[in-house]
């Protein structure tokens, strides 16, 4: 697809003579291991992984890959669903793992300066010691360098915003190997382009995030948890829209629907009823503020038709209850043996919500496929469960066209083909019809800073 | 500076067959009303100055203006603080001001599509009908255009967001004539690279914005004043750097120097005592969570020091107090004829924002000046306002020192030329100070766009 030369004993050595020898790697399991994330998407081997020290070290790199077209893909945990770090072309797989230092947290401003290869639970477990955390929670145990390519979200997204919301500053090596800092440590700016929206979400295609300094928060101190069942997904969806719309932020509003509730039964662990819930959380600072929002909430509920309200849970049940709703993938993964799930990742206004779910339901029915809904509901974000057999071409087939249905209803609805995971390889094929013209104005971003095609080839855009 | 055409009689003709002989204006009233901001700038009149009615005639003005090599430089309302659209190289203005309708309101997810020319004050007068706003408050009855142009932020920042954060989907005619639509109304999104943050803060440099999807939030249904008096001013700064790590969320949260507070009590209309003061807001979905923020708040303050704290002002109370604050320019014209000021804008890390006062007192101090120092504090922005004489340029020179000390320390702190204000003319000198390197991206991204350099020539970046 690119004109990329393949990797040569000169390369290599080239390689070694940058980061040591120790860290470049062309033994099998680490080929295998920067091969796949922890998408559907087919496996393709790097020719070398590295692991570089610092940023003077990447730009070295970038630098000589550039001027021998070599493909360079950064790789952070290995934990994205889209196919984001597959090494599509091959070449070098830079991997940042060395690179997960907390450089400096500033306490007082409640920002922090990390490198990328930090992952986001080993930081927040150091933060949580000074009482602040980086709230955009993706669920998985990514890195901060890959939450901020893919720019990231989760549960907590509705009250916290997503990674964007959240990222100050980047440092960042661009293709040609010039190192630039862009952003402010001031909470607002207006000072020339936002470089660092650019490059946050652009999936490693524009540059190598190297530093970045982070937005916290503290952590809360009142929290609550909420359960409510109710009889159709319809209704659970439509009480959604009248808590948003009421200006009440919960921290997180998640949808489950009833198949999923009762393979989160099933393990045994938990007792979520047999319909379709809304799984909540709040955050205040105030004990009186906390109590309040949650009568709203339970009034809004039951005036939505809710069949059982739970609130006040404590903390341990709270937390138990998220990592149920965390592990619902792996869950499903384990009660269903053989069989493995397509993630589909659409969001769409809150409005359509609603509208978004019966379209999956009936993108799944038509095949005759028993998948799962969970969503980041407050956010309009849903993630339908598309089941496939590993290794049946047939059945892959049949959850792409899957995907594909949903993902076209919700871009018709006036929503985005990707909520949170990013395009890398699954998503490309939509491109075209979400942005229209301005894809071709982001095809002339990508040709302006990476003029050769080194960065992450293959992502994003479809291949010419 | 840059390679323009004058305009030609054919090029007047062409204009008009676009946008109708009525909507073509060389008249006097016209060229004068288009050469200034509200700024300190010098004015500098345009050849023409247009009135388009929609995207298409845009589209095709900018078409010809990109072959002909023609300045256009768009205008909203003129109540820009940095020159921002003030045609530098005369050329074409292109007025928004019959581009101002609601398009489309989308009451149930708390958005609205409209067009460019529609006035602040004006949206929010008809979205309150329906219990919704548009945070970002600049003081000034800006239009939508120019508050993306600049990504505006002001008093309610602190809570809602900046502009910025508040922007979903932009629709924008480039300079080859070609119309873009980019965003979702999905709440999130990581589809492809965010063109949305990069035209919002551009200043009319990268293409003209013809319509906007904006994201509302619900007019707070309980809310409260607060003020608060310190005997110093970095008694009171401190208090800021408490309230926001504490977790409380004021809505708004001003501070202002005793020189102002006196100037405000002159009028008569007010006595706000003559010590520094805070000003606050509080908005609450329940009346417990706002009596429990106020009794915090409350706490913070005397245990900074706090002299007088004053809270539970009523609705009309308020509403003086905001205006008084958003006068605060006016007040000080007034009350010293023949003296105009410089509203320096800076932004620092909220640790940094007593220290930034100090920087701006003695910069005003070293050259004698009496000086007033106002500020969203809670953002850590800055406004010194720095009396100059108008048409005598010592005195000129002298206010613009001063702002270049003042922006200089701020940068030094981590912080930015510019908060809210944009870079215009005013700030162009400081860009390479503050980005270094990633100017050079910015310039890439420039020529990328523009080539031919017609949009907005002058703004942002240095002429070569």
């Amino acid at each position: 697809m690119l004109n990329h030369q393949n990797l040569t004993l000169a390369h290599l050595e080239f390689l070694t003579s940058i980061v040591g020898a120790e860290y470049v790697s062309s033994k099998d399991s680490d080929l295998e291991q920067h091969s796949k994330d922890e998408s559907f998407h087919d496996a393709v081997r790097p020719a070398v992984v590295v692991f570089p020290g610092s940023a003077t070290e990447i730009s070295s790199i970038l630098k000589y890959a550039n001027q021998q077209h070599l493909p360079v893909t950064p790789w952070g945990a290995g934990t994205s669903l889209e196919g984001n770090p597959i090494p599509l072309c091959g070449g070098i797989v830079l991997d940042t793992l060395r690179m997960d230092k907390i450089i400096q947290l500033h306490a007082d401003d409640f920002q922090v300066d990390v490198q990328p290869g930090l992952r986001y639970k080993v930081m927040n477990a150091a933060l949580a010691k000074q009482g602040l955390f980086f709230p955009p929670d993706p669920g998985a145990n990514a890195s901060i360098g890959g939450m901020i390519a893919n720019n990231a979200a989760g549960t907590r997204t509705l009250r916290y915003g997503t990674t964007k919301d959240n990222v100050l500053r980047l440092e960042i090596v661009l293709s040609s190997g010039e190192i630039i800092r862009t952003g402010t440590r001031a909470k607002k700016t207006s000072s020339g382009y936002d470089l660092v929206h650019l490059f946050i979400g652009s999936e490693g295609t524009l540059g190598i995030v190297t530093e970045a300094t982070l937005r916290l928060s503290p952590l809360p101190e009142k929290f609550s948890a909420a359960i409510a069942s109710f009889t159709t997904p319809q209704a659970a969806t439509q009480v959604v829209s009248n808590i948003i719309g009421s200006g009440l932020v919960p921290a997180a509003l998640e949808f489950l629907d009833a198949a999923t509730v009762r393979a989160i039964n099933a393990t045994g662990e938990f007792n979520l009823g047999s319909s379709p819930v809304l799984l909540m959380e709040f955050h205040s600072a105030t004990d009186a503020g906390l109590r309040e929002e949650l009568t709203q909430v339970e009034m809004l509920c039951k005036d939505g038709g809710c069949e059982n309200f739970e609130a006040g849970l404590g903390r341990d049940e709270r937390d138990r209850l998220w990592r149920a709703r965390h592990r619902t993938y792996d869950i499903l993964v384990r009660s269903h043996p053989g069989r493995a799930y397509l993630i589909v990742d659409v969001a769409v206004p809150i409005s359509e919500y609603s509208r978004l779910v019966v379209a999956a339901q009936e993108a799944l029915s038509e095949h005759g496929l028993q998948g799962y809904l969970v969503g980041h509901a407050g956010d309009g974000n849903l993630h339908p469960l598309v089941p496939y057999t590993p290794g049946d071409a047939t059945s892959y087939a049949v959850a792409w066209a899957v995907d594909e249905k949903i993902v076209k209803a919700a871009i018709a609805m006036g929503g985005t083909a990707t909520g949170e995971h990013g395009v890398g390889i699954g998503k490309r094929r939509f491109m075209s019809l979400e942005h229209g013209a301005s894809l071709n104005a982001m095809k002339a971003i990508k040709a302006t800073f990476d003029p050769n095609g080194i960065l992450n080839p293959g992502k994003i855009f479809e291949p010419d």
